[in-house]
């Protein structure tokens, strides 16, 4: 069920049922020259949706914006600084918590989130504590799609050393899954430059056409169905884990 | 065209033409008995695109949490708090705005967002100049899908009194257009109650079933599909407008 | 009753009988050629006692500084942030509440003012839920003097079409009533131009002398006297429905 | 002239031939069983006009709510936690600065505002120098008229030890000779405890009447007025030596 | 007891006998052409330390790193925004509080720190009050070493009037005589300007070399012995009165 | 050189040669029943330090209290909000950076740290292209002195599994080697629990001693002066590489 389309008596069902929870994030940043500035939010969501569909968990609306100060000197991309990211996650559990949840899974699309994902879980731990010494503990977990061990497995069967780190087969792949009618050309050709980097100019500088060590001229919409496929069967077992901890 | 499927080259070549940008922004919140609660932001994105269509406007992906803290008494209701709202309105005008965007218009869905945009394009404002005293003027504009002159006519038309102030048939028409598959049926049978509120507790306690002088069992998909193409219509007109402003 | 000329053992006698306040709320903000640059201020403050003379409401201090940071490119302004704004309005009212008071009349005397009064009021609704969920609720309310429905009447008979929207002879007739030793030559003739505006830079462009569709040279002492009556009267009947809300 | 007075053309004109301002900042807060609320903030705007009247300074609206959480289980006290206070002394300096205004004297009736002050001071400073390294440096400076040399004389003549640190009978004689028609009856006799103290039910319990060290019923509204003539001429030098200053 | 080198069962058992604490806090900042950057947080350290040893008080770590904007303009000082000094004060002491610590001794050693020491005070006690008003207050106190009386009367019979306010040989002695390995030539002759100041580059034009009325070739480790005793024992008393206190 | 122990001068003179900076940040939190509160910082000092003896990199104070709201239910343990370390963060780089500093080596010493650092690095960047958009690029990094590749290669051989992931034999055989005078007895033995955890309550009910899958009884000061001399030698080539960057 997403919540998008539930109603709140349905939600309050569910409630009656189980405190969990999916939260999708993504980012909205370049992916390179054919890879959509939406990647990381659309394949955060479609994995989420997947996780949903199999599991029955409740899914939240996408956040579809995270931090990408580093793809800045890219025209397209959208950051929020880590304040204000940490900001928006916390109030979202809050709010949240408020109604009964008490287990979130984050499904991330994004390394640039991971940070501030972290950050925030700290936050509300620590305003909980000073507010409301006796409330029950919250549960916040991130499950990164991308990351997951059977995703880089079947990476690695497709792309080897082109699956890179930024704009990626496998992302860009799962996109053309999705979204067949925005599959655009390729118009380059092997692999771009690897190693880590600085600030937004400092990223352009090192990598000029936004891929980072990959080559998603590799990539396929029939790559994608598996990879979606995958990391859902991946997630929905840390679903399942996160909902039986003690 | 959107900016969550195109790539960084199709941004920088329409920022070329256009430094204009359609955002749609809405909420996640409780709509009574059978509305659903992501309907703010599906009818924002709806409308939204539907302008990005007509006119060729670049449109960003939706910000689907708003302002919500007066119906946090019903499950499943997310909201920001208002400071909060304001850094994200402020981080996403900010980063289209290093990459040359100057015109905004955002799509409104929920009314409990404009405070919050119109804290958040002072503080743009206030922070441009404070720090860059001679980097030209950013221009920002809301444009409230449900209050618009001729979807108010045509609300009035097919609703009359019926169409109250929240979980309005207008709204829960026009997600029923975009998701014939998500229709509810409407369990209850009259009008609500009316009147203004304070607290999430006080709108309870007032709006039982979350309903504000409204009748959505009126709701049908054909009008969905009616008022979409009007708000669309008085949108795209806001838009030109906003591009010719000297 | 004035708080600021009552003492503690004066207010907590007031407690035992009402805990409604009145809370004056203006700006510092350029008026035009010959309007005062606190004028706001002095027409919130004069109406805010009228109401309190009249119904033997508290008022609080005047907040003499609002949120005018479309006019900072006249000399003499000054804004606040709206976060600023926010956060001091979120701790008049914690304070106050934290004595007892649990029902607040803004009367306010500045557009400007409003989308930072409805963020604040919605932060201090968050807060409290969050830190103490059975807290009982708060009631915050706007009376903006300018806009009512009485003031809008006879503002209508003395000045028509030139009445406009920012340094009105309204408003300027209010202040020459209140500070006849103060009254400005008008050194200008006819109507300002009209239209909605971006930044301050925006502001001055549009409307160099500051005159928004006004012509104050219209004002008189006298037509201060029966505005002044008029708003006290209207916001007087505020009063009475705030304290008498179920 | 005072700011709230003037129009925005006799602004400009008073900044062509002076960039200084003098800021009256008091507090809202109990000032024992027979002191005004607004003692703080209507001493020091009276000073602050009497320095505006001797020496031709502009003087902006008074800042009338302060740092004065610890009287706060007195009912009628307004605080502001500091970095609310902070906030708006930085935004006011802000925006005075950005009109040209670059020295400023806080004319200061509560001691609980010092810290507030000097940390404003330096987060000006410090925000100034990280976004605009270039622009010219801003003085400020406090004046503390209760604590000025020749009022400490005057006061201990008039009062010996019975002076005290708080609701002191200088601050009441000058209210008494500002506002006759408020003057109070003393229902107590002798001094108050001493001592200092921590948060607000410290001070309740360490001062039960709000007094503290001070014997207010020796005020008298003649004192005021001497007092008020001594700080106005302290202040006035003060003036006159920050003007100076190379 | 050091909090550094105690393991977390010694805590437990120190706080079931004394639920006080001592926190040493200091700046990094220039100090003069022969002074230790690191000499305020050196000195509040090394008194902080003696005061645990004569008194079995437990001292925290040292907070190094202060609000010294003004020193700015001299290479490798280090600021604190006072807002971020306030919080990571008000961390501390929050901390600590919920373990049970309810009085807190600050040995403090500059002057630029007192600002941010006071308003974190009460942003301390206003939080605590808004969120768990039932809660025990805190008790947080200052000890300036360098202010102390029997200290000033020490400096004032080693240097007269060339201590000065800034770099003085008081505290250039004392970390002399911690770190004779450090004591570096002094290449100036005679005492600096004296006198007050306002931003960085103000403090450079008028301090030169960065003394502020100052002799600190004067210095002499076995000063700073003699220094650091009697300092020791002004605050080992503070601390047993704050014990003490009802 | 350190920090603390240069005068300004020697800053000036280092910034001709080198614009690089080595910062340690530890924690102030639990390490077990014989580990120091203080392990974390200890470890990072002298890490840091070591790499400014071989490398002559200067070295600033040691940043002690990081972020563990996790190890808050054992008393002693001191945590900042996320929000505070990565505003304590971002000034200290911005400090350092306004006197030339350019490249950054946090050398660190607590896993609950690197997301603030992450974060802080960003707000950086962010606001450093938002206020001086051509201001040269910063380069921070961080080398967590207990994951480099070699400590990792000994800590295995020297304790295999018993190392575990908190209040490791490692940490403690360094401190050990610190400071022999402050081995604590290990009334303990085995390892203890792993596994992940969630907030602080949390994490005592599964970890009840404050270990995490180690042994420290295995520790000894001989083992700690190898593991500082490998730990050095892994960061004094960090540091080289981030100097040697283009």
């Amino acid at each position: 069920m997403q919540l998008a389309t539930a109603t709140w008596p349905e939600v309050e069902a569910y409630l009656a049922t189980c405190t969990g929870i999916v939260v999708p994030i993504g980012s909205t940043e370049q992916h390179g020259p054919n890879g959509l500035i939406g990647t990381d939010a659309l394949c955060a969501e479609a994995v989420a949706r997947g996780v949903g569909e199999a599991t029955g968990a409740l899914v939240a609306p996408t956040l579809s914006i995270g931090m990408a100060e580093h793809h800045m000197a890219f025209p397209g991309t959208i950051t929020l600084k880590p304040s204000t990211l940490v900001a928006l996650i916390g109030d979202v559990v809050g709010a949240l918590a408020e109604h009964g949840f008490d287990r979130f899974l984050f499904v991330n699309g994004h390394g640039g989130n991971i940070p501030s994902l972290n950050a925030a879980f700290y936050e509300v731990h620590a305003a909980r504590r000073a507010t409301r010494p006796e409330a029950p503990g919250l549960r916040m977990r991130i499950a990164n799609w991308f990351l997951g061990p059977a995703v880089g497995r079947l990476a690695a069967e497709l792309y080897g050393d082109n699956e890179g780190s930024h704009a990626t087969p496998s992302e860009v792949s799962l996109t053309q899954h999705l979204l067949p009618e925005h599959i655009k050309p390729a118009t380059f050709s092997g692999p771009a430059p690897r190693g880590s980097f600085h600030d937004r100019h400092d990223v352009r500088r090192r990598f000029p056409d936004g891929r980072m060590g990959s080559d998603p001229s590799l990539s396929r919409p029939e790559h994608g169905a598996r990879l979606l496929d995958t990391a859902v069967g991946e997630i929905a077992e840390a679903w399942h884990r996160l909902l039986a901890e003690d």
